[in-house]
């Protein structure tokens, strides 16, 4: 009854919710710390909960399907136009289109070999062969080879560049980008997945990545930007791709009616005014990531530096699957990358008094188990 | 760059949002009665909009992408397992997994010639034939001769049952949908959409689909519901489809995390809870129903007897688009079914004062324009 193809899909596995470990651990909510799926830890905006709770009797009304207002917010917030603009459910359902949308006849498509693991499983889905390049991290030659040394053989129907890098932190400069664009054919999309980009461009001007400039520039890429991470609204599924009219047009046909809830769209039109709370959390962010890189060499554990809200940390002498069971059973949620095939664990960057709690849970398994 | 197969793909018209009509016509929000979309005319629960307000401050938490709640209480309310039970952003996107996941090699899917337009665009979109019944009602007998018929050229994928149907009313017998899907092949997915089936087992026994009784007798069937009719949800996308293990496990493979939102599954366990308000607004529904068929009669339109929320109204000397441009203009919106291919349009069964006030509408219409 089912497409044989479905077999080779593995089920993605999520962060662990806060409700799991109140079921499996039976430690109370309150005494859970989640940092394992990069969520804002300073929460929603004030003045978002305010609208949220504000427009809740609204929830009977289906959304308005143009999603007339928040188009012309994100046009505007980027100038472009709102010809530009299609919006998901999260960042993600902009990708799943793309890998609908695209003739992946005799294709492949290209990505690192470490990264967010939904390119896989929606090019699987597609029934797109994948190809990686051989480091983990996003390195540019690599991505030059393999795709000259791929395109011998078959078409490259798209290349995904994840800028900064989820879930190891590495970030590509926006020029590099530009000019792996410029070297492409003009029938490869180029997915520039920018779901950190407002940490990254604060950290360093060079990974900034303007995306007007990009789609004025290129007719074959698509920007995409999230609301889940520096906005604040990981659970209310808003996401969206910048792009050339006529890719947004070919996206907008597989993009299913009223696929961002009422709710959201409104949450998210707030989210995007409110950037007083996105300067904050984006400058706390950057004072405790330094907390972490003190961590981490006083610990000896190596990290990659990141532009993102979360940092790996990598350590020979420690399996990390066991490190964050442990964690867990203490009430820590952390990202292992196991099943990235990493001996390493990613940690979103939390508040301060969060931060200093990882610190002390780390360091008293450290002194426990070595 | 993209599938040829998208050039058939026509977006999806959905309902016009009063925003549109405030912004096209320059009529203040207050004035505008929205009857076109079948929600619930008397809102959200009471209970689910202070629930929404407690927990707005949780919208940066990703969803428990287990719903383990949910499920459990759509479990409990149906007395079948969470096992037998998915989620999906409104029964919509149910739909759409089912046309991802199953196999069409050499395959046709079978619907009534006027029901739910998203069956024919997630079909198109898997890139499958469809085939029609003759009339546009659900004739169950139309059904059998179009699967025997077509069963011989080709392998019938699936077989949309709409009880009752959207955009007519009709609804099939729950022993005649057994009747049919015990007539066909186990390989052939019988799809049995209960969007409106609470105001159908209301209005009579005899249409009420038992999901338990159904998934125990046939390992070939799913059955959708929904969060966005009588229980008020129509902003929050979500529904469900309840299967057998193995079809539910399927789906779950396409599925893309976290397609419900935190606060949208926070908004339907409320809902189900609060039976209370689900039980008034069916009482009230069938009430405003008598007072639309009397209208109906009173003035010469041909309706059909509607099992939902809704009513289809044909009258051979109107042409329903300019009707229901003119009832646009007036701030009261409804469905014409120009797109479906009928001279005819659907009303959402509103709130008593909103049904005078369309009586009085359309009786001032006939009287300028006959």
């Amino acid at each position: 009854m089912f497409r044989s193809a479905l077999k080779q899909i593995v089920t993605y596995e999520a962060g662990k919710p806060i409700e799991l470990v109140v079921r499996e651990y039976g430690i109370k909510p309150e005494d859970i710390i989640k940092l394992g799926s990069n969520e804002n830890p300073y929460g929603t905006s004030a003045q978002v909960v305010e609208s949220l709770q504000k427009n809740a009797h609204k929830a009977f009304l289906y959304p308005d399907d143009s999603m007339y207002e928040l188009k012309n917010a994100l046009a505007s917030h980027f100038d472009v136009e709102s010809k530009h603009i299609i919006i998901g459910a999260g960042s993600d359902q902009i990708i799943e289109f793309c890998m609908q949308a695209l003739n992946h006849h005799n294709a492949q498509v290209l990505m690192a070999k470490t990264t967010f693991a939904m390119y896989e499983v929606y090019a699987k889905l597609a029934g797109v062969e994948i190809s990686k390049t051989p480091s983990d991290e996003h390195i540019l030659e690599e991505f030059f080879q393999l795709y000259q040394s791929e395109k011998e053989r078959k078409h490259i129907s798209a290349v995904f560049l994840c800028a900064p890098n989820n879930p190891l932190g590495e970030c590509l400069d926006a020029a590099a980008i530009e000019q792996f664009i410029q070297a492409v054919d003009k029938d490869t999309l180029v997915i520039v997945d920018g779901a950190y980009q407002e940490f990254a461009a604060y950290k360093d001007k060079a990974k900034a990545i303007n995306p007007k400039q990009l789609i004025e520039r290129f007719s074959n890429v698509i920007y995409l930007g999230t609301f889940s991470k520096v906005y604040g609204l990981g659970g209310m599924r808003v996401g969206y791709g910048i792009a050339s009219e006529h890719i947004i047009s070919m996206l907008y046909k597989v993009r299913p009616p009223f696929n961002v809830t009422t709710l959201s769209l409104q949450a998210a039109l707030i989210a995007l005014k409110d950037q007083v709370f996105v300067s904050e959390c984006i400058k706390n962010n950057a004072i405790e990531m330094a907390r972490y890189e003190a961590f981490a060499n006083e610990m000896g554990f190596t990290f990659i530096p990141s532009y993102g809200n979360f940092i790996t940390f990598l350590h020979s002498h420690i399996e990390s699957s066991h490190l964050c069971d442990w964690l867990l059973q203490n009430g820590l949620i952390v990202r292992n990358l196991r099943s990235y095939g990493l001996n390493a664990f990613r940690i979103t960057i939390g508040r301060a008094e969060q931060n200093t709690r990882v610190f002390e849970l780390i360091k008293a398994y450290l002194q426990i188990h070595n």
